[in-house]
Order: structure tokens, then C-alpha cells, then sequence
């Protein structure tokens, strides 16, 4: 992991038995740990060395001015930067006045494991002062999926060969000093200081600090107490300062005895509650987490994770690594979304500022997805979360000169924070995104009430738009130009098939839900004529075709474009956006990460396999996966077209983008939807698995890699289960019921109490490898 | 004139016949006095009141950082911004203690004349103090085109009324106070006190500031000194700080006494020389002046000019308004540029800091076309300007990771200064419009020596850059995709139609010029394979056309976007840029200048007659004028298709820009392109001129409106006069040999010494009148 053999291969966690300051950050993200509203990175205990320090409240921002070289109608004048919140995972350890810090003395042995089933992180050090004194200091850190407000640490400090005086000091520090990250535009805008303090107070073991943003008025306040044991020499003071609290416990400890200290802490923020209700909702979030007491939280950790797995397991053999890293995804993205509540998931989750903490359209593509298969309740908040956001794109279509509603591109809580509109504004899929991911969960999950308060809303709100961004053109068809696919090496072209099939898909997925709620369609003032033009718009919607090279082009004339000079482009100038201009990439035909290669998996019905083959052949030869997004859906439509080693590769690189560090910056935090987008890999990959609204189509082929693939999902209240070897798949169910699927081709009936439904695999198309840009293949995968 | 009767309609003259302060900003751009190098606001000679202070030195800038949201690779990091220079045209007047301020007290009588024939600025005042002592105050003010270094003012001062005490006194300001300007993009960065101090000196009636700026490390220099004479009682004082040098001068007048103060200025700059060095060169540029004398200052400037009409005067009968405003717009297009040498000419000349005091793509194509015509010693040196630049266009290609040269959008010095890349960096066009102007001026002045030395390189390093920014497609044709064209409302287009033809007359002109200059040529490593592949290129360009509609799209499926809902358009939603995104603006079937429209005209041939009669229908129902370069074009193409009218409307819109203050920002300086196009449209328009190469071609005709046209070309060496009646044409030369013409089609030779050539004028096709988007029809211009 991060290329170091530190990290061991292990099913079920994430494990490092040494410490390596060169990954520091990178480790950071890696062993963060959020439940989806509060985030805080993988520091070690007693803050420094440090990557990056980062605690996180999800929806807790700063405004920072968007600068313009020339301004512009309709440019957003600001921008939303997530920012980091009082550390409260700050233990200092001081061994006979010697400040523990790694980077003197000696590190005996330092070990960490991130365990995915207890959701705890654990970390054992035995550290040698520069004065020759060894103490043994192990904590568990778990930020509480039960109890959303919790952030928990059990630490234990002994001394291993002879007496110490040690002093612990467990605080809350605002306004921490961050490293300046410069250049890469993908890192976040850094805030100094950005927290003006309210007000702080310690007593006993107990500190508070409330602080409210200097721009964007939002508040938060952070409250902990500690139960603390030690020797009979133990004594505890409590003292605070508008930035610091700090609860500091001495004793003197003998070899074998312990100092040891349970932090426990709750979290708040509020844009509209005032300081004595923060104060006092803080404080009763604490009071019930030290009623429940620390092996109960342990305890309910455990269970709510059990509760996971046991659909959302995603179990391989044949490969011991990827196991884990699959396990390690789903883990990560349920992290992210598990009790975001009201609130977006962030591209990099609550794991770093990277992209300044936006939501972007992949949360609806990449990891709603999965959660809706696996956490439904986490996807349908994520939804709500948009729909709460109506207001604000309602406004933004008005601003833009539209009907409907405008999704941001890039938001916290709903504004558009980008000021580079081609790639933004222009990339109005996001809108006919959100309504793929209503569909999608509605059909999943069957929940009518769902659709109906939340989901109609959202699906005419967006129908309008396209309504209003595409026209009628003379012969009839419906075109959409002017805009941005998701590949975003392109931009404003016309007719961009992924935008198309997209929006044909919103269109109907609107006029279908207006039908089934006639009532909230009349609320909406949805009139049958508009039913009737949506329909039309939807049935006429243009898909260009080049006949000459018989392939999709993923835009109009995209096909006809110079190809890229591969060439000449050297191994260092990749990613190409730090190396090229944008008005070179997007006239060329080079593609970032898939896009009509996108559009044939969401839309795969749109094209006959033989076509989905042939383009994704052509695609092939001008992708260059310059983003984390593009080796899932790649691993994918290998599968799909036959090429099973092919996609195995993709899949790995998937899966280890984050756990190998592959695009080097997972410093600035987790990729999520990368994440997302191993599950991705390995059930619409080797799984063939696709919705087709009334049933779900499998189509499982494992490469040779893979001799056992088994994932489950939940389908209208039932959990289906697959298997598949190399041979054959088994399909059952549990709940109550049966659910109709295909396996290629095949339509099935899989009952609740039958046998499992056994089928063979057919052999796959045999059909030539395709290629890639010269030194862009993806990492051969080969067998254990 | 700016809509008020105080301004007189006189033929020679832009005449000021009361004070109005309501318009004082734009009467400061009208009354602007500039030859290219020194330019000076028509400010009042106290100082104040004030639209906008101005003094300029064409070059003199300052940079500013250039902000951006999200970091692009070779996106330019800072902006360069005309900045107002140290004031040396200052004269305040205290009457018995009271400044003269036309603010208090009584403006009892108020006249500026601009004489297009003297070159001066002669303004008249007469002013009854608060304390009721009234005196007349009489300025003329110069810019030498003869000196050009140097600015001179005689003032005047006598009492009317009975005696009073005079102090005078004449200052040079560095810093002045700016007025903020904020909000429109199109007007200039302000930058507070951008100078700092290195020398001031007075003694006896001179004075002396030397400055530099903080960030561009440019240095300024500028000296004044008087010749003064009054009463005996007069007496002169000097003095200097490091902003401010003055001379004061004091007197007590009897009526029919007057003080008189000649103040002669001069003004250096330089971006290398040293402080002494910049003091003495003012110093002896000061001195010649002084040698000169007034007088004959005033007799070199009228002689200068008495030249310039000699071959540059537009004749017209029928319509004296217009006939004053070509003429004002001759004046001030030949003030621009007469001696820039070695300098831009900035899109508002040296009059405002609109446009930050950039030159742009109309200074080739608007600008240099009616000074290769009239005075082509200063087109031959802003030529000779893009070509110093070379270096840095040279060095701009290679980041843009292209052969050959690429110049910049925007510019004072040569490097690239738009943050907004899709409307700047893809404007390609640029550099073909600068390959044109070199063609354009060898083929009006049959300048081998010019071609030589300045134009195959320019024109090889823009083929270059052609040969590739395009590429050949499939099917063998030349593409230029994903660039900008002239129309601001679209961009990113593949195969512009303007660009596209633009590219093929730059690959052929550098063929062609590398055959005539053979060693020339071999210099800069041009082989004949390169010369193949140009012309193949050429041979090759595509030229999309819509076969449906029968007319060409401005760009590849232009016409198939969806037609701007102009029915749902305000009026006060014009200009369209400052009320609609340019998402919805680039995608949609609406233009703010020709870009089709321009590509006929500059390459008539590669469309027929009658296919310019529809396209140019086609665009006239899409084309809202929303940029001052528009009607000028329009009235050339109106008259192209026979609508003599609307031609004569557009002519006038185009005459009256500025002087009328149509586009409201003649506050920022003078729309220098647009005051050429008003001769591109008498003579491109109604004398039908277009460059055929080996021959002019005219099809002259004239609307209702004018009786007669007349005006002159300088072609080859000699000089060919053209009389136009509603009736008949007359062509005659001076000067040694004959000229090879057309007539309506007809081949004409017109030889010295022989009578006029006379031809009657066809009847024009008839055909149905354009029209134009509701509200966007010109002004019907009817007859007097």
C-alpha cells in the first residue's frame, strides 16, 4: 500500500506495522475516519509530525472571493471552502518533560490498523525518549456511525522500563496552523484562521470551545470529557483560551501501570442556531455518548458495520489484495455518506480540502449508486440533500435564462462554486445526473413515498431544464449544444451523447413519475402538453453517428478532430491538463476519463453490443485516464466487450488508486467515487449487472485472476445475492418474495426459500485487445 | 454630436459652442489631441472639473496581476495597463485669488474647436469670477506630428471688466487622483499612483519629473518649459516636488492687457535608457522645439496635415453631418497612428484606458487597411511593431505547444494579456489578420524591400502556425477546429469560415512571398516541402455550407443551433454580454459583429455575388450589433447586395459612433476601429473597393442620400482618385505611369496625363431588404 511494504495485505483491515514520515499524508487520508458528518484525519495522537491536520464538519465552509481576469455575466462572485474545525483528536504525551514526537528519540515499533468491521482505528507505539525513558502508548479512534455528533478516543499511556512521570494533554485547538499548498489546482484553497471565537470554558475534565466563520456565519461548537485512570498520583486540570481547551492529567507510573484517558466528544454546527443552543446541543450529544460509555460504543460500531457487510460484502478470491482493497472501498464510502444527513458527500468524503471539499456530479454517477445497493438509507439522504438545494437551482436556471432548475457544478450547500464556466455551467449532465440517481434509487428500492416527496420534484424541476437548454431543429430532432460531456478534455460541443442519452433518460424517468403522482405533477403545474413535449423532445433526441468510421463520436464532430499527438507526449506530461492548454485538449481528440464510453454503461441499451465493442475499441486508443474516475467504467465496458484480463486490470487499478497512491495527491484526501467505482468494477464488471428498470440484467464473467466473485444486492426490500465462478452463477434471495432478473439474456425468477437459481456462463465474444495511448495501458494484473 | 445641440455640424471642424458637463467625459475623448506617441484627453487646461484625466505615452504601462479562479496551464500571469502618465497640460488660473472653476462663478461664454486642417485644439472662455471680475481665457493646444516628442500650449489671459491680479500656473502632475471605474468589463483596470519619483527639478520657467513604475520598471521622463510675457508687473517662480513641477507666473492686468504663457513639453520613455539619459534626450527634444518656435510649430502641424488630405480626404455631397464625421474620423485614425513607430496602435488609440490601452485584431483589419490607403509610412510601422514581437509570439506558439508564431489577443507589448481564453487564445485569426496586413500593404505599395525585411517573416511564422493549429482530415480536407472567430457571441468553433479563408490567403501569401524572396526564405529553414504542404493546405480548407438553407454557417453546424429568442429580449438587454451568459450565448444562432459577414468582404471571390446576398440576408436577422465594429462591415456588405439604404443607415451608424456616443463608453477613449471602418464603408461600400491583388476592383453606386463621393487611394506609387456620382464613375492617377482597374467587372486603364476615366454605374439587383433582430435595425438615416 502506498508502494511500501509497511502496509500488509490483510482481508478485513488496513494495516501498517511502520511509520514512514515520506507517506505521512498520504496515510493521513488513508486512515481517516468520518461517519459522513463529522471527518477527522488519520494524525497521529499527539498532532505533529503532521501531513495535514484536518477535522471536518460536513456543510461547515468558509467563503473565499472567486478572482476573474475579465468578469462575466452570471459568474459566480465566491466560492465554498471547507475548512478545517477544532482538532479535538489531539492527545500530547509528555514522558519526564520529554514531548513525545517520533521525530526524536526512537520509535520502537508503531503499528496502525484501520479495521473494517470494528470501524475503530488502533495505534500501538513504543516510543524511547531522548533521555532513554520507553513508554508503550496505545489509542482506539472511532468517530461513531450510531451516534453522529461522537467522536471517541480510549488512550493508554505505560512506561516499559522504569518509573515515569508522564503528562497527558488532551485538548481542542482551533485555528491550527495548516501547510500552504500551492499550484495544483486540485488542491484546496487555504483560509487562515478562518474561526473567530464565541466563547470557551473548562472545568474538571471537561473543555468547550464555540466559534463562528468570519464570512459565511456559520457556527460550530466542540465539547469533551475525559474519564481518566491512573495511579494514586493522578491529578487532572482543566483550562481554556478562546482557540485552546485543554484537560491535562499527571501521574507517575511504575512499569505496569497505566494512565489512561477516554475522551469522548461531540460536535455541532449551526448557519441559524444561536450560541447558547449550540452550547447546550453539544453538550447533550456528549451527555448521551458518556451514558452509553465507551465499550458500548464499541460496541454498536461493530454491530452497525455488521449490518453493512452483510449485504454490501463484496467477496473475491484469487486475489487476497484486491479483497481488501475492495473491502477498504466500501468501507471508505460508507464513511462518507453513512450519516451525512441532509448534507452532500464530498468528492474526497471528510478525508481532506482536496477540491476545497465540493460535491461534484460523480457522487450521483459513482457512489449513489453503490450506496443505493448497499446503504439505501444513506443514497436517499444524499437525494434529499439535492432536493433541499431546489431553491438555490431554481435560481441559478432563472440567472442562466432557463426553465427548471441548474444544479452547481461544484457545491457545499448548493451554490455554484466554480468560475471556469466551460467546464462548469456547460457541464449541464449534472442536472439529468441528479435525476438518473432518483431513477436509479427509486427503482432499486421501490419506495414510492420516496419518489413521490422527494424524487417528482427533483425529475421535473430537471426535465424543464433540458426542456429549455435543448431545441427542436428543423428535421425534428432534439439537439442539445453547447455543452460539456464528462470527459473533461472536451468541452462545448454539440450534442454530446452522454448529455443526450442523459437527459432523454431524465425526460422520460420525468413524464413516467408525473403519470404515476398525477396530483404532485398538478401541484408542480405540470400540464399534460408539457408531459406530451418532454416525450417528444425525448423520442427525437439526436445521437450523431460517424458512418465513414462506423463508432459514436462522443460529441458532434468529435470523430473528425486531430488526434492527439501521442507521440510526442512524453511519460511526465501526464496528467496533460498541468502540461497542455485547455484550447489544445479540447480540439483534439484525447479523452480524459470516459464519456461516451459512460454513456454505454448507464445507457447501455442505447447500442447494440457490437457497437458497444467497436467504440469502446476506438476510445481506447485516445484515453488516457487522467482522472480517478475513468478505470472503473473502463473495467467495465472491458468486460462487457469480452476483454476480461483487460478489465481486471482496470479493476485493480480502481482499486488500488488511493490504497497505491496512483494519482499522487491522495495526500489532499480520498478519492471517493473512485472508491466507489471498484464496487462498480467488480458487479457491472464481472457481475454484467445492469438495471433495466423493471428487472436487473446479470451477465457475470470472471477473467482467470478471479476464481470466485459474490456480492449482494438490495432489490425492493429483497437482498439478492450472486455468485459466480468461472463456470457457472448462482443467484438467491433473502426477504420475503421473488424477484425477476436475466442472466445473459435469460430472463429468471429467483424465489425467497427456493434453491439458488444456477446458470452457466456463456464464453465471452472473442475479440482482439484493444489498445492504448503509448505508455497509458494500465498495469498488467497477473495471477497470485 | 453625443446628442447635443451645443455641438455645430461645420465640415472641417469638430466645434464645441457651450459647456456641458453632463457630457464632459465624452467631449474629453472627442477632443482628444494624440500622433501616435504622446496622446492628451481634451481635459480643461485647469485641471478640473473632469470626466477622466488623461495623458498617455503609447507603451507606457504598468502590469497587474491577472486573478483566475482555477489555475490553467499557460494562462498569462499578469496583464500590462496603459496608465495615465505625469499631466503636463495643466494651466491653473487664479483671478484676484479665485481659481478658475467652470463649476462656481459664471461661464459666461464657452468654445472649443477641434480644426481637422491645423491640428490644434482652440478653446475660448469667458468667466465671471464669484467675486464678479470677468476675464477671457484663450488656449491652443497641440500634439506635434511633426515634433513628436513634443506637446505645446499658447494661453491666454485678459480681463474684460477692469483690473485684476492673474497668477498662473503651469504645472506638470504625476499621480493624479482617478475617478474609480468599476463594474463593465470593457473599461481599465484603475491603478493608484502608479509612478515613483526619481528626479524633479525647476528653474526659471522650467520644470522637470522623471518617474518610474513599480512593477514593469519603465521610466518617464517629461520637461516643460515657457516663453511668457504680460505686464511689467509680471513675475515667474519655478518649483518642483517629486510629484508635481510648477511654474508660476504673476501678473496685474488692465482690460486690454493680457498675460500670455507659450508652454512647450516634452515627454520621453524608455525601458532600458538611465535616468540621465532619459533627462537629456527630453531635454534636447525640448530644446528643438524651443528653436523651432510657436509659430512655426503651428505651420509644420497644418503643413503635415495639408499632406495628409491631400490623398486622404472623403468627399461627400448631400450630407454634411456625415461629411464632418468621416472627416473627424480620419483625423483621429491618422493621430492614432501617425507616429506610433515601433508601438501599437491601441484599440481607443492613446485618447482613454478602455480596453486597459490594448491593441487587438481590429487594428489589423480596421486600422491598417485605411492607413496603407492614406498614410502608409504609419501602417508600414505598425507592422513593423507586430514584427519586434515576433520573439514573444515565437515563444507563445512553442507554449501553446505549435509551430511557428502565435500573437497575443491582447497586448501592449507583445505578451498575451487575456485571462479568458476561449474569446482570446483560440481567436487564432489574429495571426492571419496580421499575415493580412502585410499582404494587404505590399500590395498596395508594391514595397519589395518592405516584404523582405519585415513580411516573409511574419508571414512564414503565421503559416507555420497554420499549418499547425489545422490538421487534414480523412477525406484529405484542411480543418481548423475548436477556435474562435471574429464574432464574440460564439466561439470554440470548428472550420470558422472567416478563420478558415483568413488561413488560406496567409498560407498562400507565405508561399508566395517565400518564391519572390528565395534566400529570404532559406534563412528561416523553409523548404519546399514546406512550401507544398502550405499550398495543399490551402488548396484543401473547408468551407462548410448548409445545403438546406443555402447559406454558409459562420462555423461547422452553426446554422442548425437554436435562433436567440429575440421576441423575449428587452431592449435594455443590450449589449447581450452584460445581461446573458455566454453559455447561452455561444450556443445559440446570435451575433455581435460579422464574422461571415467580414469573411465576404475581406474574400469576396471565395463566395458568388449571389450567395453574398443570402448570407449576408441569413445573418442580418441574427446580427445585434452589440460591438462597434459592426456597422461599418455592414454598410460595405449592404451595399454589396444592392441595398443602397440600409447601407447608407449603417454608413451613418458607423460615422456617428463616437461622435454620438452610440455604445455609451466614448468616456473611455475613441473607438479608433470604428472611426476607420467609416472609411471602409464610403469606400469599401459605396465606392465598392475590393483588392483583387493585381488590381483594385471598384463597383461603385450611391444611395439616395449622397450626391457625391469622391476619395483617393495611394496604389503602388501613385495616386488614384475616384469620383462617384449617381450617374457615372470617374477614375484618374497622379503621379508617374498608369494603374490596372475594374469597374462593375469591367478592366480599366488609368494612365497619368490622360483625361478621367469615365464609366456610368448599373442599376443594382433588386432584391427584398434585410432585416434585422426587433429593435436592432439601424437608425433610417433620411435625406436633408
Amino acid at each position: 500500500m502506498i508502494q511500501h511494504p509497511s502496509f500488509r495485505v490483510e482481508p478485513w483491515s488496513l494495516h501498517e506495522t511502520s511509520l514512514n514520515l515520506d507517506v505521512l499524508a498520504q496515510s493521513e487520508s488513508l486512515f481517516a475516519l468520518s461517519n459522513g458528518h463529522i471527518g477527522v484525519r488519520g494524525n497521529l495522537d499527539e498532532g505533529e509530525p503532521h501531513g495535514l491536520p484536518g477535522s471536518y464538519l460536513n456543510g461547515f465552509y468558509e467563503l473565499r472571493p472567486l478572482p476573474s481576469a475579465e468578469s462575466q455575466y452570471g459568474a459566480p462572485e465566491s466560492s465554498q471552502t471547507l475548512i478545517d474545525v477544532t482538532n479535538a483528536k489531539i492527545i500530547r504525551l509528555l514522558v519526564d518533560d520529554e514531548p513525545l514526537d517520533v521525530r526524536y528519540g526512537e520509535l520502537r515499533a508503531h503499528d496502525r490498523v484501520l479495521d473494517f468491521r470494528a470501524g475503530t482505528l488502533k495505534r500501538t507505539a513504543e516510543w524511547c525518549s531522548p533521555a532513554r525513558r520507553t513508554v508503550r502508548v496505545t489509542s482506539v479512534r472511532l468517530v461513531s456511525f450510531t451516534q453522529r455528533a461522537i467522536l471517541g478516543i480510549a488512550y493508554e499511556v505505560e512506561p516499559l522500563d522504569g518509573r515515569a512521570s508522564v503528562v497527558v494533554q488532551s485538548e481542542l485547538v482551533a485555528n491550527e496552523q495548516l501547510p500552504s499548498i500551492a499550484g495544483d489546482p486540485r488542491s484546496a484553497a487555504v483560509l487562515d484562521t478562518p474561526l473567530l471565537s464565541e466563547e470557551h470554558q473548562a472545568k474538571e475534565a471537561e473543555g468547550l470551545l464555540i466559534h463562528r466563520t468570519r464570512r459565511s456565519g456559520l457556527r460550530m461548537a466542540v465539547v469533551m470529557d475525559h474519564v481518566i485512570s491512573g495511579s494514586p498520583r493522578l491529578r487532572v486540570v482543566a483550562e481554556a483560551m478562546p482557540d485552546v481547551a485543554r484537560v491535562v492529567a499527571t501521574d507517575v507510573l511504575e512499569p505496569g501501570q497505566r494512565l489512561r484517558l477516554v475522551k469522548l466528544v461531540a460536535y455541532g454546527w449551526s448557519h441559524e442556531r444561536s450560541q447558547p443552543a449550540m452550547r447546550d446541543q453539544v453538550a447533550a450529544a456528549l451527555l448521551a455518548a458518556r451514558n452509553t460509555g465507551w465499550e458500548a460504543l464499541l460496541a454498536e460500531q461493530r454491530a452497525y458495520l455488521d449490518d453493512f457487510w452483510a449485504t454490501a460484502d463484496v467477496e473475491l478470491e484469487g486475489d487476497l489484495e484486491l479483497q481488501q482493497a475492495v473491502r477498504y472501498a466500501l468501507f471508505q464510502v460508507l464513511s462518507a455518506g453513512a450519516r451525512a444527513e441532509g448534507r452532500a458527500i464530498p468528492a474526497k468524503g471528510l478525508t481532506g480540502t482536496g477540491y476545497d471539499g465540493h460535491t461534484f456530479w460523480d457522487s450521483e454517477i459513482f457512489i449513489l449508486p453503490v450506496l443505493t445497493h448497499t446503504a439505501p438509507d444513506a443514497a436517499a439522504d444524499a437525494i434529499r440533500w439535492r432536493h433541499s438545494t431546489l431553491p438555490k437551482a431554481r435560481g441559478r436556471a432563472r440567472d442562466l435564462g432557463l426553465a427548471g432548475a441548474a444544479f452547481p457544478w461544484r457545491t457545499i450547500d448548493g451554490d455554484e462554486c466554480s468560475g471556469y464556466w466551460p467546464a462548469s455551467t456547460a457541464a449541464f449532465h449534472i442536472n439529468a445526473d441528479v435525476a438518473f440517481s432518483v431513477v436509479h434509487y427509486v427503482n432499486a428500492t421501490g419506495d414510492h413515498d420516496f419518489e413521490r416527496n422527494t424524487g417528482v420534484d427533483l425529475l421535473v424541476e430537471t426535465a424543464r431544464l433540458w426542456r429549455s437548454v435543448g431545441h427542436h431543429a428543423l428535421d425534428g430532432s432534439f439537439r442539445i449544444d453547447g455543452v460539456t460531456g464528462p470527459d473533461e478534455y472536451s468541452a462545448l460541443g454539440d450534442n454530446n451523447i452522454y448529455t443526450n442519452l442523459m437527459a432523454q433518460q431524465n425526460l422520460r424517468g420525468a413524464a413516467s413519475a408525473c403519470e404515476r403522482h398525477p396530483d404532485k405533477a398538478r401541484e408542480l403545474g405540470v400540464t399534460a402538453e408539457e408531459l406530451a413535449s418532454w416525450r417528444a423532445a425525448a423520442d427525437r433526441i439526436f445521437i450523431p453517428y460517424d458512418d465513414t468510421l462506423r463508432v459514436h463520436p462522443q460529441s458532434e464532430g468529435f470523430t473528425r478532430h486531430e488526434p492527439w499527438n501521442f507521440a510526442a507526449t512524453k511519460e511526465d506530461q501526464y496528467p496533460l491538463l498541468l502540461h497542455f492548454p485547455y484550447f489544445d485538449l479540447y480540439r483534439k481528440q484525447v479523452v480524459k476519463q470516459p464519456d461516451l464510453v459512460l454513456a454505454m454503461e448507464i445507457c447501455a441499451s442505447a447500442f447494440t453490443p457490437e457497437q458497444r465493442a467497436r467504440n469502446f475499441d476506438y476510445y481506447e486508443r485516445i484515453t488516457v485516464r487522467d482522472s480517478s474516475l475513468s478505470p472503473g467504467i473502463e473495467a467495465v465496458a472491458a468486460a462487457d466487450a469480452g476483454h476480461l484480463q483487460l478489465a481486471l486490470d482496470y479493476a485493480a487499478e480502481a482499486a488500488l488508486m488511493d490504497l497505491d497512491d496512483l494519482e499522487h495527491n491522495v495526500r489532499d484526501g480520498l478519492h471517493v467515487a473512485s472508491l466507489a467505482s471498484t464496487w462498480i468494477a467488480f458487479v457491472l464488471g464481472f457481475g454484467g449487472m445492469r438495471d433495466m428498470g423493471e428487472f436487473l440484467e446479470f451477465a457475470p464473467r470472471l477473467p482467470d485472476g478471479l476464481t470466485h466473485l459474490a456480492f449482494s444486492v438490495n432489490r425492493r426490500g429483497l437482498c439478492l445475492r450472486v455468485d459466480v465462478t468461472s463456470r457457472e452463477a448462482r443467484y438467491s434471495v433473502r426477504g420475503t418474495g421473488a424477484l425477476s432478473i436475466a442472466h445473459h439474456g435469460e430472463r429468471l425468477k429467483v424465489t425467497v426459500g427456493d434453491p439458488p437459481v444456477v446458470r452457466p456462463i456463456p464464453p465471452a465474444t472473442e475479440r482482439p485487445e484493444p489498445t492504448q495511448p503509448p505508455g497509458r495501458a494500465p498495469r498488467r494484473r497477473s495471477r497470485e
